[in-house]
């Protein structure tokens, strides 16, 4: 393997790689992620790369699956090997977000409610403070009219990334959300957090009201607005999922 | 065993009946079949035969347990063996569905609730697009009164079958739905995002309406009208439940 | 071990007592029993006999652990061995009950909030024919005033007795219920029906009624009144659990 | 380890410190603890004193992990290990409470909707009889206005545990709870039924009311106010949480 790829994943802090990997079994264990769904992370040396694994269920994610994309969402060295048809979440969010290293783009259960009704994501706990007062949702709709939905092409990648703007979540309306962070375990993390918000969101509903919410000055309070640090989640999973 | 079943199990392709067998594993595992409900496969060859397991709860299912029957929920070779009662559900279907190779019956948790209730159940998630835009509901009391509600008969088999009628799904009042497909991967696969699209569903009515529902548009974009494919899934599920 | 309680469990068909600590293990694994709750089975050959376990953890119990108690809910060979201070529901139930060889007394979760709602607890599915068309709540206070809430007297097992009367399932208010069955493979798949049930009662609330109940003419065809029976589910939890 | 922490550590009944570690996995495994909160226990010969682990997630402790501290929150003996940002609401309800030994401070999932809303938890089943008639919330904002809602300096553990006053359990709005007993297993298992009777309370919501709570005079009746004892359960969970 003297290839290109080869070549750039030589380069990279090999715990860039394991970690990847490792974010793939810890979102399925944690069922963030089940068949479908994808985690990326961008190449710190060569910030026009990022890594994301071929065509494969996240639980079955290993390092020799681990692929090398430029920002155009093609693969520096193909080989035959199948694509996430919707890469092009990951290519164009770090076209954008300089300050994005990690993108995760899944199917967590619970925010698919919100991203069909006309209720908000909003952060309710303090874990969750890294969310925006109120989760933007992209309807794919307003981009494409009448579509299947996916992420397949420059221009959808592109919307989505505008509809993202400076958040670090925003979700796909009956589809997912996308989850970003300056490096793959606060991306793993926080995508964690958004599913257990909603689901806090979701049965605070069936309570009395007025509910009251992180407020956005609570927020830039927690850790100077990046939020909770992943480490100590991590260091737990880490030792929890096993890599064949 | 020199007998017509062994025949008929030796002349089709011996990843068919592995294929059933592992799907009866994953239905279990994934919750959607409890210690009833089956799954059948289409007898590829003779598509007046299809194969479906002795009556036996899905988690323990083998090869050796796997019985061939006719059209007419006939055992091909009986030798005793118990039948699940409701094998009508099967053998009906694919005498009215020619594009039918898989039927799942199940008591799959979430979509009972929408089947005594009058909140039909609707695609709200891309991954159930395969869903009608309001699955159908048999009410057996409209065909045959006040019955124990079991598919036992070849006529409750035909009326079940009617109010499946093009459609990839039907509940049946009180008791569970049916779910088919072009062969057992696509069978389980739908099986089990119905099960989810109907816990989104129900939790989408605690936030604020009106929900934005997978257009019949939209559906018909997505893999040409017949869904997100199971590959990926089945990849994955196949390795994590073990034959004994 | 030459003991009255020795000779009373060499009496009876093994397979009781294999089944009773089976019944421990397997509601356990399906959340029914959590660290408190109990079941036990009659002596069928002396009918004023029953066998329950020691005061143990349902997930602890062994055979060693299975205790011959008569119909006033004395141990009959008490060795200083702890005993169930709620051992009075079963006494009475049997003592009232010819039908009953099995009951089963849990905190199974879901049937709770009706316990101590204005809801009533109804068959929704098939699967929970043998409920009655509203199951009956024991309001401990309505006995006995303001208590521990335990049943912990002849009196108090009295009270409920009365309040189950003829039927296969009572709720106690804010504390649980009490299933019971022809043998303890009835019992057990009865409470666990019943926390189905209860999830499915509870989750079609959230839906458009009126809902559609299973009607009593119905439940009176479902096997002749008493219900799917249990072989199935059975065979498939005696191979899930262990017993050490 | 000839060192202060190691003198105290050799001075306390050995099976202390055993159950503190059997409390960290124990809760982790009943969902009550994820990678974040913590539990402690007061050093009995020397109650201005106690034990916590050092900053790590409580399914990762071991003996080793546990540090002494004292009524400051200081650590007896630092060695640069990383502590608890929050151990200081350890510190001043030991303070303040003679009567308790332990504290558990935990983001247990279903009690923050309740934190967040205008609807106060209370007891609803007799496993829950040591919480108050209505559970008191802390409002960081009441003491200290817009914060990044830790519990970080005594000041705010001093208000904390004003809140908490006599009773069992507390909110922390937005945060999560905390819960306290006369020994860890009591700690443990009333942060249990704590989470449960959220649960509870919760979906018992969805029924029609007006609901039977746990009255004050029965509270006091279950084992004289103290509530149900915790030996039960907790012997099975120690038999089934592995220390490495």
């Amino acid at each position: 393997m003297n290839s290109s790829e080869a070549k750039i994943k030589a380069a990279v802090d090999p715990q860039i790689l394991t970690d990847l990997v490792l974010a793939n079994r810890i979102l399925y264990s944690l069922g963030v992620l089940d068949s479908h769904g994808h985690v990326s992370v961008r190449d710190s040396k060569h910030p026009d790369h990022f890594f994301l694994s071929r065509s494969l269920a996240p639980a079955l994610v290993t390092a020799d699956d681990i692929m090398a994309y430029d920002l155009d969402a093609n693969a520096v060295e193909g080989r035959g090997r199948g694509m996430y048809s919707e890469r092009f979440i990951h290519s164009e969010i770090y076209r954008t977000r300089a300050d994005v290293h990690s993108v995760v783009h899944s199917h967590s259960p619970t925010v698919i409610p919100f991203s069909i009704s006309k209720t908000a994501l909003k952060p309710v706990f303090h874990m969750a403070s890294f969310m925006p007062q109120a989760v933007p949702v992209f309807e794919v709709r307003d981009t494409a009219g009448m579509t299947d939905l996916l992420i397949k092409t420059r221009e959808l990648g592109k919307a989505l990334a505008r509809t993202l703007g400076g958040d670090n979540v925003a979700l796909l309306r009956g589809h997912g959300n996308v989850v970003v962070g300056p490096d793959v375990r606060y991306a793993v993390f926080r995508a964690y957090q958004t599913e257990i918000n909603a689901r806090l969101q979701l049965q605070a509903r069936a309570l009395e009201g007025p509910l009251t919410l992180i407020a956005a000055e609570e927020s830039a309070n927690i850790f100077g607005g990046v939020g909770i640090p992943p480490d100590r989640a991590w260091e737990m999973w880490a030792r929890q999922v096993k890599i064949d």
